[in-house]
């Protein structure tokens, strides 16, 4: 084996909530390898909570920012398809994203100068025909395997003020005082939770003299943190114990060693949790 | 990024009901690219439910349509493993099919005209041991990327008449007087239903004064129609109501706007189904 | 299409306990893309049961030698992430493994020579911030893609004995009398149980005048022997028999036709099993 430059191949990655058991993903990528026959194929994931938008905005946030430049992401999670809401594709940062309009970009487009965005009108960059409830097939991965051999993005439609696109909510997460008001943005195949708070909002996390974590609702405070999951575990007393932990995603997370945290606490997508950082 | 013709890569794809825990569908690929290197590896599903082949057939046949010309595809649902069932390659329209002879291409064989068909008999083209209980790996996997690397069919084995292929009864669907009398084909990820009914036979489905779907044997009337699944949300009392749409298989779907028709309904694959269309 | 060689271009194959739903995985394969964008990337399996060692070093196992020499493997069953464990690469056989010094090769190092194993501190070949929580992003997926386009191992790191590894005890089997005492290895997608007594270690298995097999814990006996899954289905009175065969693996399997051997038995991962073979 020789040390080599590979020959670049353009990338498209599919972001959905179809699930692995319909074909329907095999035929996105089928469509997408007509257009583009040299394209490497990627899933992030396919198993987001059935249209729950949301939690798709979430997990494209924690990945996109690990895939080469010209990436195209081909995101769907799309409750409101067949209706008036907008096929889109947006440059931002270093990638494209295509899908529907409906917030799914929301932390791409916090976190990315938007360069241009169109909306996906021109029948030639689609199927022949479109049916209303799948427009991953028809729209969305001809426009993405377009995208990747290069075809620029003016030409697939009208231009949309990025101003003007859907966006969620993310600003949920603020300070009241000594504490900050958050809630859960993702629960892992861990049972692991993921809260809206930022690391970087909270960089005393492990230092302070006192960090308390609490579930209001299920009136669970948790104090104890960890740099790592097996870390103080000859000591530990009650290996049950949730801690406090640095999630990779960049967010302060919650878990149990060998259990689900979700599980024994008692938590979903959307339940608030309170954090007091305390500094002196 | 230029806009560029890309080369074109022999494309192989999967569909089996090994599920994803187990390495299975890894070895597939493994044994496939350790004889075509360069291959496109694309998965339909691996989720078929175990050893139905009636189920597997259909998303086949849902799917196969939407890749590119010359994909070969290995597909394993496959109870008889090991006994007289045949292992067989067909090509049928534009397209070359590896698997069992037990119905698995019923739909297939139904729409597409079968050039050739044979019997995957010769050694050359399969692994030195053939195993009695995954043929995938030992003989199906290795018949695929031959093909996908431009092996003839002659050379696998020896001709088989295409019309001597095992085929599923998926006739099922007919006209008694005003009424079509159908089953469920698959329950999808969403919990919609699919019906064995293509939209093709009833034109007037939307248009017509009176559609009505029944599960007589779940005594379960539905009335309500729409173009996708939002539609009428506003005036909607009860969003819970089940409704008939166009699947974007081709086929008449019942669904539940955010549920499961499936779960509520209470039906599962092969529940009998009733339609009447009044064209008045 | 003609006969031809296809381009050889380098395979990196992942294993983990990630799960697809959080998109972990589409992060890894984005982090390799952006070292060697020509790979081909190929899932073992991102199911083996979470933090579970033992059983995806067999799934490892019954996989690595169905791969194309010069595979690169990514494997990441890994509670011990964070803490002292050493990350690794080791070239054994004529592939490439990477992942946590904890066992997870163990069937590898037994069956295959090891050439080579290194400690991946070098940070020219990791990401350029290592998180406490998920070395497959920050250190294993970069390493890997690294030695796939051609980086020598010794590059990566300082030089490890391969016998200093960490293994896990794979030789729990063994002979008493005319008894072998083992365990289950694995439960795969369909029920079937594979224990740890090789095919190799019972010529006799199928041929001897009495086999027995004992799940001492459950009180069960099995005598049937069945070379493949339909195997004398006209005879059986009760389909719901479990029976003993010889599992694609490698290794004896008990299964039950149409149904799941562990639910049935009631067996898990690790369960102790008895098997004689009478051989007068």
């Amino acid at each position: 084996m020789n040390q080599s430059v590979s020959p670049k191949r353009p990338i498209i990655a599919f972001m959905t909530d179809f699930g692995l058991g319909d074909g329907d993903v095999g035929v996105l990528k089928g469509v997408a390898l007509g257009i583009v026959p040299d394209a490497q194929i990627i899933d992030i994931t396919h198993d987001v909570a059935p249209q729950h938008v949301a939690s798709g905005a979430w997990i494209l946030a924690a990945s996109y920012r690990y895939f080469p430049t010209e990436t195209v992401y081909v995101c769907v999670v799309d409750p409101g398809v067949g209706s008036t809401r907008r096929p889109i594709a947006v440059h931002a940062g270093d990638w494209f994203f295509v899908g529907p309009d409906n917030g799914l970009f929301s932390y791409v487009l916090a976190e990315q100068p938007a360069h241009q965005a169109v909306l996906l009108s021109n029948p030639a960059y689609r199927l022949p025909e479109i049916s209303s409830t799948f427009h991953g097939r028809d729209i969305f991965a001809p426009a993405a395997a377009h995208i990747a051999r290069g075809v620029p993005l003016s030409e697939l439609g009208p231009t949309i003020d990025p101003a003007m696109l859907d966006r969620l909510d993310i600003s949920l997460t603020k300070r009241e005082g000594a504490y900050i008001l958050a809630h859960v943005l993702h629960v892992d195949h861990f049972g692991n939770l993921i809260t809206s708070i930022p690391l970087s909002m909270v960089p005393h996390l492990f230092s302070s003299s006192l960090t308390e974590l609490r579930f209001p609702e299920q009136r669970v405070t948790i104090t104890e943190r960890r740099h790592f999951f097996s870390e103080n575990v000859e000591e530990a007393k009650d290996e049950q114990h949730p801690f406090i932990y640095g999630d990779s995603s960049g967010y302060v997370g919650v878990a149990i060693r060998n259990g689900s945290a979700a599980r024994t606490i008692g938590v979903d997508y959307g339940t608030p949790v309170t954090l007091l950082v305390e500094e002196k």
